[in-house]
């Protein structure tokens, strides 16, 4: 009988973070200043390695072997799925394999990075990690990674978000999180918004507004992010690191490599181990997006600070500006006008095909993942299930042999609705 | 560095069920007649291959194959976690061993039965199946199996269960079913409940009443059960064989097997591959039930009917009385007034303790898994945490050695609320 679930291999289980730092041609554009000082603003109230992290020129970070046990707990390696009931179903010649990120305790990717971060903050002494949350993948990750290490978790969960995700916000408070409505009473960020509108659904630009501004004034925290910047991207490079072992146990070469992508650390972790390595120069690798922010089709290559206030850094990446609003919808991890600027950098490079969807045809393509695996994919996620299933038609229609790898970034489970309405 | 899941070993995935009724001494006591009619009723509408299973006396049963698919494609073999963070939080000599049934795709090990009644079904040219569901968990899993299959879904759910679960509900509707609530206007069962009490929020006696009833005035369909049964607990084997495979793999033999007890399936298919085995004598087996529906540790040995209005025959086992109303408490699994009789005889005939404990108790046990682990362990698996702690902690008082192997027969994700009063 066949076997889907591919391991990896006894005693090939990644010990080092691949940092693609090191092998970007003339490395990544600076940060630039914002106008509100925000370099060594950021500096001052994040964890001290995670600023070197960002700036470091070694390719490969030793995994602290606290990090490597609890990666161990929570069940890595994932498991990489030869998806043969996918294949059936679309009739296609193409192989497609799925790196199940899903699958981890707290359902998403995010824990990866979530630990190493917590890990870095308890080395440093540090009481208290604060952030910001928009779906809530992050916040739980990061809930949990906390309590790992006892330390305190406090984050401003967008309030819109948090009242759509009451389960993963009960899980949070269970994990002994904090959890703050975003806009809140406690920052002058808060107070503002909700001055200018009593009722404001909040925004994750406004959720980094008040979890910075909170850890600048609470001695003892630490600020951290869960997306979009090289040391995020970089301890999720465990994801890719991974799926190479386990496509070498199976004698694989991807054809093409795909990855939803909204802050970038997904993306950037799953691929980034692969994207200049000359063995695979001949792999494609693809994002895919949401049409309700679509910055990698078509949004422009230039400075923008990463939330809409103007509190973090100026980075060189793909933006459709600091002011854009992008319309509702369930993808609350694909919302941001920009991301990752190593992302932007290999985007800009040639390196990295994109693609946009909406709304509807992800939740097809989600449902049909569901029916034929049981298992809700993240909205999220089904943005790579969508682009996927696309590319495994097309080599259909060409009667071509291709090998499909993507990630699967998330668990939806908590995010049903995204799938209700009929597709 | 320590490695906490133990795999199945390639080539040893088991092929066959195991038939415990080949081994029983002097056989399971027969079925008697309600005053209903039961046994030739139920022999009518029930898939013909499930009646037979639960009279054949071969002790070994091929698992089709068509069956072994689906079981590798929803990732079995199931990991059998050393839990070494929970010894540690213990501080217990104990050493601990968890198999994760929680890791299906559809939350729990329910989908065991569910895929082989669907595929039998599917064999005789049925083209629904219908059945009832308390908590969901069996409902859920039904409806994963029936898509799997091809086959039309429609179940009756306790209304008020089915309220409190408004994601699990979306879920299944996804997958494809078609669920009534109970008491519902479609059956005389359920119109008779609604005449005595407009606002009656049903019981999953009422829910077989409707089920059983809908069956048999619907051609083409046919009515299944998710626990009590033999042929429930002969499907469900594949968890405690798998389990032998691993702990063989392991060099381990354990000193107590533990699972909780609700109709029993999750029991009798983790311990029957070794409760009457002569290699496992040493074994000691518990069963950890509900004390608010204590049918092993207060119940009495003796034929009772395993629904309240007296529908399915009556089968000899531990009872509370069918007229038994367990208060409401939020482990929906475990508040049947009896259970298998495979389960009631082995524990008549000495080879099972029993432990029962309150919600406070289970929900305490609960957290700290949940804390450790990242990941929500189902109430009613709850209960096996809680005796498997007990243990451990006896072990730590007695300063001695105890390798306790448990089942976490699910996840408990959409059930958060029974762990949200604080504990």
């Amino acid at each position: 009988m066949k076997n889907s679930f591919i391991r990896v291999p006894e005693g090939r289980q990644p010990q080092r973070w691949y940092n693609i730092l090191a092998d970007l041609p003339e490395g990544l554009p600076p940060e630039k200043e914002s106008d509100t000082g925000s370099i060594a603003r950021m500096e001052r109230i994040r964890p001290r390695e995670l600023t070197r992290q960002d700036r470091c020129m070694e390719r490969w970070i030793d995994i602290p072997k606290k990090v490597l046990e609890k990666y161990e707990r929570v069940g890595r390696g994932t498991p990489l799925m030869r998806a043969y009931a996918l294949e059936e179903e679309l009739d296609t010649p193409a192989e497609i394999y799925i790196k199940r990120e899903d699958l981890l305790p707290t359902h998403s990717f995010k824990l990866n990075s979530a630990i190493a971060q917590a890990y870095y903050a308890k080395e440093q002494g540090i009481k208290t990690l604060v952030s910001e949350s928009g779906a809530g993948q992050w916040g739980l990750a990061l809930s949990y990674a906390c309590s790992l290490f006892g330390i305190h978790n406090k984050f401003f969960w967008v309030r819109s978000s948090r009242e759509q995700k009451t389960f993963r916000a009960d899980w949070c408070n269970l994990l002994g999180a904090e959890i703050f409505d975003s806009p809140s009473l406690l920052t002058g960020t808060g107070r503002k918004a909700l001055e200018e509108d009593a009722e404001c659904p909040g925004s994750l630009g406004i959720s980094i507004g008040e979890a910075t501004e909170y850890t600048a004034t609470h001695p003892g925290s630490a600020y951290v992010s869960g997306s979009n910047l090289p040391h995020v991207l970089l301890h999720q490079t465990i994801i890719g690191l991974e799926t190479k072992e386990q496509l070498k146990a199976a004698g694989v070469k991807p054809d093409i490599m795909v990855a939803c992508c909204g802050g970038g650390s997904n993306l950037g972790g799953f691929m980034n181990p692969f994207i200049l390595d000359e063995e695979y120069k001949n792999t494609r690798f693809a994002a895919a997006e949401s049409d309700a922010a679509p910055r990698l089709t078509k949004g422009s290559y230039r400075y923008d600070s990463a939330d809409p206030l103007g509190i973090t850094p100026l980075v060189m990446g793909y933006t459709l500006g600091r002011d854009y609003m992008p319309p509702v919808n369930h993808t609350g991890g694909l919302r941001q006008h920009n991301g990752s600027p190593v992302v932007g950098k290999l985007r800009h490079m040639g390196k990295l095909e994109a693609y946009s969807y909406s709304q509807e045809e992800i939740r097809s393509a989600g449902r049909l993942f569901l029916r034929l695996y049981g298992a809700v994919p993240a909205p999220e996620s089904a943005h790579a299930l969508k682009a996927c299933m696309d590319l495994a038609l097309e080599a259909k229609k060409n009667r071509q042999p291709l090998r499909l790898v993507m990630c699967l970034s998330g668990s939806g489970v908590l995010d049903m609705n995204a799938y209700k309405i009929s597709g």
